[in-house]
């Protein structure tokens, strides 16, 4: 795989038209339509989208129609792969023609929890729950009407073109291929980075793992990876345990089917006691609450990956607390993305980390709004969405 | 220091008649009266106590009137230090004669628990909030009515003689002075442990601990032997921070004369975005909510060692947790009293442990409802409640 730019690129420190996939309205298809990408500010870099694919906080953010997180136009996607194709000023670490991952997880290296050997929060942009570029606020993308579309977790992936903050973008090994390393931009890392890295899940310790959608499969495999002796997934669709079995489950609960009792009853009686790791993949308090629940006293953890999108708070019971038991959550599996997501192409490489059955589906950019469609319907994992074939047919 | 018990002990496999403070009604003043004590069953110790001292866990149960952990009459107590008087079937670990510190946390050596590396619960006797001993309910102590007299924590300490458990019996170093290794029964060791053992605070960081009572002080005389930077107090009684300065505080809070601003939000401005380590002492859902708050993003951990007695929940923001906060909770310092404690010993005999500081306050056993008093009032950290002073006053 190469990508030579370079000798065709006549497009630095000019705009770039092409086309995006815009959210104009709050739960409505995304529109494909011709925008404007700016140039690259300092520290900015305009990457060229190879291809993307939906996760589970595109949808639940496209849905909002108000509030503080909300903004319309917008461009939505946050998991992609892409190729550099200029950079602005003061930006050294990527060049022209490098093949990168866009995160919308920062990794400044300077701050002090960049620093920190503790976990990976950047201080420096922690968060973009905005709607513009982290460091002026401001848009690099305006419609064929002058409008303002707002970006989204610094990403913005759902576009031919994108600008992305030096701090949210990661060199990639070109070894692993175009649609495998989009994965690892956002799902997979998360759930695989929180069984392996985040909690340090031991050989032969039981796992219960609560919502298996990419995430939840993703910390089963993490959690295999690691050698747990049962993992147990909790879900409502009942076809999760055949998929689940590639991931590494080993057996299921469904909430539906367990009559009287709970599901942290359930695995409280079959664990003996309760699991020794349990993670929400949902982000739902209540979920939360359950995994927790579930958790084994004298060392127990619980590991929160769902995002409460609702504003509940978790609510758990102190005593069981101090019984023992952790309550603890990350962000994209507690790793930086600049100096730890390369283990996990290595992982990949070396067949450790099986990543291509988290691809149930692949469709041309122009046809995304049924990536929408297969997530909501719970048909796919990850739907990888190619740029290039929109421009093939264009 | 030695015990002879052996040369002089016709009372083996006899009951005792003695002296205990027994709590007849809840919230009254405690009645020095004649108790039997029954021989030790199978697996049970009879000791003999040479020292007590008072708990704020005593005086919550002793307050509550009604409740399943309520039960009276009832022998409270259960920091303390002793000898043994004899031993029942089967118990090999100690014999007549040995220096014991009778702990309400179990450590039975053989359940997954007490195997595991993990943590310190013991899945045998989980925590004794019954009312008698902990293999067959029944109670050791009658009162000259004839009528039994219930047991507490699995100790029962204010009685000239009580009936332990093995796995609630650590034999102790006999270089430790009694009043020293009694403070290691329960309150000191919860703090220290919890700072140095269970929540491994590491050189530099910030610590934030809410209440300084006996247990407050204990995690930032651990901290403090940690070699932490910063130890914030927190407490309503501005005479901590005088006290507190002694066990390593360096700063201190009155929520009090925070103004309009919250504890945590003085702490994160204090500390450049919250503590590293946040304990919380008082056993408050809210003040454990506060002491969330006020850790950092990005590995700031809350550590729960105050048993919330209201019942109350603890709510916390779920996203705040995705942040890489981590709420963690354990009893005993998270340390399993029989392999751990002597660590504990052994760093004050070597000067590196300051005990001498906690004991505040020393009393007769006859007038152990001035321990009462003195903890009520805020007066005392530890009241040293010696039981020969009655022997001698007889």
């Amino acid at each position: 795989m190469e990508f030579n730019l370079h000798s065709e690129n006549n497009t630095a420190g000019k705009p770039i038209r092409c086309k995006a996939a815009v959210a104009r309205k709050a739960g409505e298809p995304l529109v494909i339509e011709e925008i404007e990408v700016a140039p690259p500010k300092a520290w900015e870099v305009r990457i060229k989208i190879l291809c993307t694919s939906l996760c589970h906080s595109d949808v639940t953010i496209w849905k909002m129609a108000a509030g503080p997180i909300a903004f319309f136009p917008r461009i939505f996607g946050h998991e992609a792969a892409g190729v550099v194709e200029s950079v602005g000023e003061n930006v050294v670490e990527v060049k022209e023609g490098d093949f990168v991952l866009p995160t919308f997880q920062s990794n400044c290296g300077e701050c002090r929890d960049c620093k920190s050997q503790k976990g990976n929060a950047c201080s420096k942009f922690p968060v973009p729950f905005y709607g513009g570029m982290p460091r002026d606020g401001t848009s690099r993308f305006t419609d064929m009407n002058g409008q303002t579309i707002h970006h989204f977790f610094s990403v913005s992936s759902f576009s031919e073109y994108t600008v992305v903050d030096i701090c949210h973008v990661v060199k990639m090994n070109l070894e692993i291929p175009t649609d495998k390393a989009c994965l690892l931009s956002c799902g997979v890392t998360t759930g695989v980075g929180a069984a392996c890295k985040f909690a340090q899940v031991e050989e032969g310790s039981t796992v219960a793992i609560f919502g298996l959608g990419a995430v939840g499969l993703a910390v089963a495999e993490g959690a295999r990876i690691c050698k747990a002796s049962r993992i147990i997934g909790v879900d409502l669709n009942p076809d999760k345990f055949e998929i689940g079995k590639n991931f590494g489950i080993t057996e299921f609960i469904n909430p539906a089917s367990c009559g009287e009792k709970s599901v942290s009853q359930v695995i409280e009686e079959m664990t003996d006691g309760g699991a020794d790791y349990c993670f929400e993949c949902i982000g739902l308090a209540s979920i939360m609450a359950d995994a927790f629940n579930s958790s084994r006293q004298g060392g127990g953890k619980t590991v929160v990956l769902g995002v409460e999108m609702h504003g509940s708070p978790l609510s758990i019971s102190p005593y069981q607390i101090l019984r023992g038991r952790t309550v603890m959550g990350c962000m994209f599996g507690g790793l930086k993305p600049k100096s730890e997501l390369s283990s996990y192409v290595q992982k990949y490489l070396d067949h450790e980390l099986n990543l291509d059955a988290f691809i149930t589906h692949e469709v041309n950019f122009k046809d995304i709004n049924q990536a929408f469609d297969l997530l909501h319907q719970g048909k796919s994992l990850r739907c990888i969405i190619w740029m290039d074939k929109i421009e093939n047919g264009k």
